[in-house]
């Protein structure tokens, strides 16, 4: 079904409730939904509304629809036969796929309504749990949803350090941890994300609110700080976010991906906080050991100065600065013909733009602006200029200046940024290639970069976020924030594919002890010496079979790096004795049972 | 609207698709519709089809809607003269609301289909940002989702302390770390949870698949094992759920709540694994210092057995044991009233019951049951009590059989059980109350007790489930599991009100040292300072003021409980020192700055 189809059922359905212009449902309305059905995402409001009342039917009931006898669209002859055209071939398509003998009980087509009524004859899938997990013709799905992942045990162990490392700056700065709720009332959201907002996954409306799986961390923030009247606050929130976009597993791009947010919130001296969230960002890089760094630094009212006195008219900085974001991806040449052609801009501004946003550098860098011909006038350019200048003041005694680059290129996506805005990137050649990237097109859209926190081999973005609490704040109340958020999947990949290059493994269980017995019946004594261990706190663990063979038990503490095996047989028993084994080295040593804990309490650290 | 208007309405739009019987909606479905708002949860299937249909246009559109000529209903009379009474109803009601000058736009009137078509007119909230935050007639909805909370600082530094407890004793039996996505197939949910599927959150369909909010943790993780064809691990899991429950906030019973569970799954030897869970419960309990619980323990098995030994048929075993399983909070008395009158049983056969549910012991009642006249030729009930002696004799070895009680009143909600169940319950008077329950009706309903592990006083619930991998797996391969879940929320109230009790707070943040300027222009000091210590990972704050206030500073040492105060001024400056300064005992001391860290190093481990 194609666009133009789409476009006919949009103009029947309009003015009908039912494809065939009866007052009820008809094959014509079955046919035609099993044929949209894979269609359904970008379809007009009179179709969508149609497919919703469809879906509510079960499959079942959809065949028991009547015939329909003639079709009618709105009187006019053209949309009649393409309508009737339209039906043939969905007709067509059914009977061919029905010949393929493939079930037509589609994903789709579970919904709980459906349950309810189809329970009351036999076929409801719900009734029948030892089949429930199957479906699509008898096959089974057995997937996490699409773009999701599960996180298996080697890959919790990475997370871990990652986190470690992160939340361990994080207090350092003495933030404070918060949590919010998976999913917000939908209007919480709605309004936040400009054209992505498509992306936001709503919650089925099940006769309460209706709510929306977060996109960020930093909008349920700011409705934190305003609901709970909040003057200041610097707090981090580690947690899944929500997007509903084209997952790009093999770069590292999934809908349910992890966020690592450090905010400052409160009215302070201004670039204090600034500069402390752009120290978070360099101890947080070099905590990880990630290479060489760069953190890329531009400012929203240089921006806007720049454009302004650049002339391009007050009411074209955004979607120009938003040209000027394409910067990291297209080169100078393409972001041009985008502002002439699509956004409209003079030959002439748009050069004079290029002049400035190919410039980057430090103090040097702010002295030629601050005496720039066009700049040294307009007032929102210096301000700019010189609150970055305070903003390397600081970050030098902060001593994180060493990778920061004020870059006239950087603009960042989101809309909300007042001020400092920064984005930090992995030099070239450190980010590892998951996989080869099958991607052909050389531009990627926006999309994918925000995911990451900005640019390809990003890892961290933020800015200043001053109107953001005011918001949602009743009596418009402003808190001024200012904040980082870390591409953590990015971090976790990075991470995980130095240990690969190192062939280390970080261990995923942290037993210290294996009890293992040498022949059979030991199993009291291995349990025995199980609960001593676990009450002096050494982690240990014992096969959970009564017998098992001596050398398994042994390949397992090697294959899971457990450092140390006591082992124990009918002699140690009688002497009182058990056998402390390294297992790198393979050395025993006999000792006595009173005196193991003391034993091990020395060893283990050693290890 | 009653339940006896919905049952009009169902029959009715069973048979038309709009109110008034016409093919096209009305001012009846519009006015009905809004009647019906409150009530939708519960409403039969024709309803909810129309309800769904009628949701999907938007305020303004039903607002069009032409008005209805006449209401005819299937030709009954009565129904006829019903459905035209509760029109008068619903159109009286929305006057009189008018008339209150509400707004008609309720929550439930956005939605994105509408959006899309609203925002061809300027009413569209969407369109504007600065009032997204705002509806209900300009009034702020600044709140969580029905159910759900955000975690504050202060209640993330005990939920640290919590989870970090049960984390270690998960680690120490070698469990590892999975983290499963927080939605599923809906197909994977479905089917596996009985009457409570209700409950689940279902994502709106946009398009895509159908999607379902986790319901616990135990069925994606069978999902898990399923799919990725493991045959054996130890792993634990902590993350949220989501459950459309009635929410009772006063009861830390939320809509969004964590979980944490610990499962085996794997073939071993009879009872190694669930001897093992029963100690992580005892282990768990004990660290997290609760004072006196009993872990009940009872078998599906000799449950079984007992059911068919008294009497019970087969087909009844299941909702009999769902009424065994009230006897935490009912009476014997309504329990057997239960199983005869509702559940249809003989009287001789519940007073048999009520013979054995009442007992509980440890082997002393296994000998009795062994050697019970009914019980001695069952082999369920013989394998339920061989299982349980075994299970007593490997918690004693492990030392963790204290606390345990063989409980025949014992049963468990969940149909998934298959062998050991077990309950861990605090003692009475040890559970805090966090507000005075205004819960007038003695007996709760069994959901109320399922969010926490079981009973009210219960704080950790599991048991042997060995069919569920294979309800997933496409070979029907089984793989066996044993699992506890701990009610964690109920651990967190629990630690928190014990804090509050002795008067104490955890620290949120976690800052050591706070640089304090004791004058003016001591800015770039103090940033060099914290610099330093960070250097040396110390972590230090200072004011993000560039000059702060002496004693503001101190005050806000004292109010964080940061332990010390390094204070720098001019004279420290030229004589090269600092002071610092320790909060709760005022005592400062002069420190050569190059000195400053070694000491530091010293001092902090002694605060």
């Amino acid at each position: 079904m194609n666009e133009q189809d789409i476009a006919v059922l949009e103009a029947v359905l309009s003015c009908h409730s039912y494809i065939s212009g009866s007052s009820n449902a008809s094959q014509a309305d079955a046919q035609i939904y099993g044929a949209l059905l894979d269609k359904l995402p970008n379809t007009p409001p009179s179709v969508v509304r149609w497919a919703q009342h469809m879906a509510s039917y079960s499959p079942q009931q959809r065949q028991l629809f009547p015939q329909h006898t003639n079709v009618q669209s709105c009187g006019d002859a053209k949309v009649d036969q393409q309508l009737n055209s339209l039906l043939q071939k969905a007709i067509l398509k059914q009977k061919q796929e029905s010949s393929k003998n493939i079930s037509t009980t589609t994903q789709r087509d579970v919904s709980p309504a459906k349950h309810e009524r189809v329970s009351q004859n036999s076929l409801s899938p719900s009734r029948k749990p030892s089949k429930s997990g199957s479906s699509k013709g008898g096959k089974l799905i057995l997937k996490t949803a699409k773009g999701t992942r599960d996180y298996h045990p080697a890959e919790m162990a990475v997370r871990r350090t990652v986190f470690d490392k992160i939340k361990s700056v994080f207090h350092m700065h003495g933030a404070v941890e918060i949590e919010t709720p998976v999913f917000e009332l939908k209007e919480v959201l709605t309004g936040k994300y400009g054209e992505d907002s498509k992306l936001i996954y709503d919650l089925e409306d099940q006769g309460g609110e209706l709510l929306s799986l977060r996109y960020d961390l930093t909008v349920p923030f700011a409705r934190y700080v305003a609901q709970n009247k909040i003057d200041n606050i610097s707090r981090y929130h580690i947690a899944r976010v929500y997007r509903r976009d084209n997952p790009a597993i093999t770069r590292g791009r999934y809908r349910e991906f992890y966020q690592c947010d450090f905010d400052i919130a409160g009215a302070y001296d201004l670039m204090l906080p600034d500069a402390e969230c752009l120290q978070v960002i360099h101890q947080v890089l070099a905590s990880l050991d990630l290479g060489l760094f760069t953190i890329k630094v531009n400012h929203r009212k240089l921006l806007d100065g720049l454009f302004g006195a650049c002339g391009v008219p007050i009411e074209k900085f955004r979607s120009i600065c938003s040209a000027v974001d394409k910067l990291d991806k297209s080169s100078w040449c393409e972001v041009r013909a985008e502002m002439i052609g699509e956004k409209g801009l003079d030959e002439a501004v748009a050069d004079r733009i290029g002049e400035y946003v190919k410039l980057n550098g430090k103090q040097d860098l702010l002295n030629t602006l601050k005496n720039d011909d066009r700049l040294k006038t307009n007032e929102d350019a210096q301000a700019g200029i010189e609150e970055l200048e305070l903003l390397l003041q600081y970050t030098s005694l902060l001593q994180c200046d060493a990778n920061l680059l004020i870059d006239m290129s950087l603009a960042r996506g989101l809309d909300y940024y007042t001020g400092v805005i920064y984005e930090a990137i992995l030099q070239e050649g450190q980010v590892p290639q998951q996989q080869q990237e099958s991607d052909n097109s050389k531009k990627k859209s926006k999309k994918d970069e925000e995911d990451d926190g900005g640019t390809v081999g990003s890892v961290a973005g933020g800015g200043r976020y001053d109107n953001l609490v005011g918001m949602f704040d009743p009596k418009k109340r402003t808190v001024p924030c200012v904040g980082v958020s870390f591409g953590i999947e990015r971090l976790f990949a990075i991470q995980e594919r130095k240990l690969k290059l190192q062939d280390r493994k970080l261990r995923s269980r942290l037993t210290s002890v294996y009890v293992a017995g040498v022949c059979k019946g030991m199993l009291h004594h291995r349990l025995t010496l199980c609960a001593l261990l676990h009450e002096a706190e050494i982690s240990a663990e014992t096969s959970r079979k009564i017998n098992p063979k001596f050398l398994t038990q042994l390949q397992y503490a090697e294959e899971n790096g457990i450092p140390l095996v006591v082992t124990i047989g009918d002699s140690e028993v009688s002497e009182g004795v058990v056998n402390v084994r390294n297992t790198s080295t393979r050395q025993e040593e006999k000792v006595p049972r009173d005196q193991l804990i003391q034993h091990l309490k020395q060893l283990l650290p050693q290890l």
